[in-house]
């Protein structure tokens, strides 16, 4: 099928009478294309380039099944948004259908652009070899810039890699964006004299795209070297037209992603992927969030196994993950991963420094042994 | 409660065992706020200033219950995207709970804008008063600007009030989008030589802000009077930044908004509404999508209805509506409303203006009778 080389293909789980699966097919492939019927459709020429084919039915289960789609790229615009349009716009609104894979041409791949630095960047950035990133985030809301940037300190100095702000840090004015980088990056550079080290301060950029960017920029000029957004509160769009342009790897988030029918590999692996993120943050399986074990392995797969025309992303792992858990974490995800760790951090209270020092020593030990 | 008065007020339907219901209320807030454990919130400012309350536990149904919680305006710190981190960041993640309804402070809502021109508007530029507004959209994607342009000029002399691009329409090679909305534009105001009423030609906006933002830009130069935009494909915090500087009014469409977990009339209703939408298509009941006929006429009600400090935006159903349900969806949403009906019209081929045309006179004879 060398004439469909360069269409998408999507793959959707459809619940569906068998004796109707077909019909729903096609009813799946005009609603993501035309949005008519196929006898309204009377021009040759569209039929012939925009109407794409119901390429695969297959069983999936009692009364579900696994349609895959192949539409050609010429429907997409070259356009991030009208990509989305064309792979799950009208029919998320359809109860029945769940966007289950999505594998893009070469050509899409390579002008969505994918991570600008992806997976290496993260271990280039913190010197991290041979075993998973530690990662934890600043938090909570509603603690002024010193006091964040004292828990930044205490954990660049305990020895974490990588240190984000929450997610929901945003640019309150009893935490100004400014004062809070500032006082960040201030923090993990006198970590590093005496560490030896510097750890990795990642920046929550949130807003508008008008605010957005003016975060970013200021955050670059302050010294940043990486940001996270999130991508489905702000736009999967302006995750592209971001990542085109930031000059530093984008870790995302997954805030608000779970408003959309669409298994989690798809979205927050492939999709964030494809978009321009270098690292993504998603529930582990035992934590507070429901995804199985299988759909955490499905993920970091999406995110960092070969895919043609995009580099690797670094998966990043978090939600509730107890310390007790971390070697069945390392198990399950090996070295190229990052552990975001927060609240069973902080319930050590004073003792922090201890505890986040425990757990720099226990993965090293952990990586050590498996070596 | 008056020491409330500037909360955001949030209720979630969520799914729990009764004796565990408060226990899950209380994790939900501490989810939303500050993403830690009650216990290692350690800071008195922070407890009392950024953690809200549980404020009411209702039953709705077996294992189900109606939480609301009551968060601190201050969390939002003003921003539109930090506002939806709040309202329904991580929690969207988890698979018990469903957002069910937002309810804002004046000062919220005044913060955020809404419509900027609201109901009324699309009956002053329309000159529609006293009956439902009849549009359509153009398509199918693959036409070149002639013809689509063409189909708009058959629409405008058949009387409809607006025609819509399509939101599969973008700026692809086949038909740009610059030809295409000068065509258009220049279809819509020959007509009205001859009807001596023009109809409103809405050009869809679709891509990155700003690829977006430049359609803006042209299209109001050619002399466009309204847009559409996807706010969930484009980021809901994209549409509140398009809002407070778009100069005309928006027509929101629901692609990319597939609901799971948070009921479609506080995401398309409530949401779309305070982010600044003028009109929102939504999907009608017994059409090609699956919602009830409660679920839109809530979700008009949300639009609509009186909300202090937002103005009314217009409902738009939509989704496969044919024409001999024009009566049924009339006496549902009365006037004031805008019916999109699309394939059902194609469907007549040459007899296109024709079938338009009754379609108009139907409707003006309907609202006659029940005026």
């Amino acid at each position: 099928m060398s004439d469909l080389a360069d269409h998408l293909r999507v793959t959707y789980l459809v619940a569906a009478d068998p004796a109707h699966v077909e019909a729903r097919a096609e009813a799946l492939l005009l609603e993501q294309a035309v949005e008519l019927p196929r006898e309204a459709v009377r021009d040759p020429w569209v039929r012939e380039h925009i109407l794409g084919i119901v390429e695969d039915i297959e069983p999936a289960g009692p009364g579900r099944f696994r349609v895959t789609i192949a539409h050609p790229a010429a429907t997409t615009a070259g356009d991030p948004a009208q990509l989305l349009n064309v792979l799950f716009g009208n029919s998320s609104l359809q109860p029945d259908v769940v966007l289950a894979d999505v594998a893009l041409p070469a050509s899409a791949a390579a002008r969505l652009g994918g991570p600008r630095f992806g997976l290496d960047a993260w271990r280039a950035l913190t010197g991290a070899h041979g075993r998973p990133l530690l990662a934890t985030a600043l938090k909570p809301m509603g603690l002024p810039p010193e006091r964040i940037a004292g828990l930044c300190a205490t954990f660049a100095r305990a020895g974490l890699d990588v240190i984000k702000d929450d997610h929901g840090l945003a640019d309150h004015p009893f935490c100004p964006f400014a004062a809070r980088v500032a006082a960040c990056l201030d923090a993990v550079a006198r970590a590093a004299d005496a560490t030896g080290r510097e750890a990795l301060y990642v920046p929550n950029l949130v807003g508008t795209p008008d605010a957005v960017r003016r975060q970013l920029d200021l955050a670059r000029r302050l010294g940043a070297r990486a940001v996270m957004v999130a991508p489905m509160l702000l736009g999967l769009p302006f995750l592209a037209e971001l990542a085109a342009s930031a000059g530093v790897p984008i870790l995302a988030h997954p805030s608000f992603a779970g408003v959309l029918r669409a298994e989690e590999p798809a979205l927050l692996g492939t999709l964030f992927r494809h978009f321009g993120a270098d690292a993504v943050i998603f529930p582990h399986h035992g934590g507070r969030f429901a995804y199985s074990r299988a759909t955490c392995l499905a993920l970091a797969d999406a995110l960092r196994g070969a895919r043609p025309g995009v580099r690797a992303a670094l998966p990043v792992p978090a939600g509730g993950i107890a310390l007790e858990r971390v070697a069945a974490v390392l198990g399950d995800y090996g070295s190229d991963a990052m552990l975001l760790i927060g609240g069973s951090l902080y319930l050590a209270g004073d003792a922090l420094l201890d505890r986040t020092r425990d757990l720099v020593d226990q993965v090293a030990a952990l990586a050590r042994a498996a070596a």
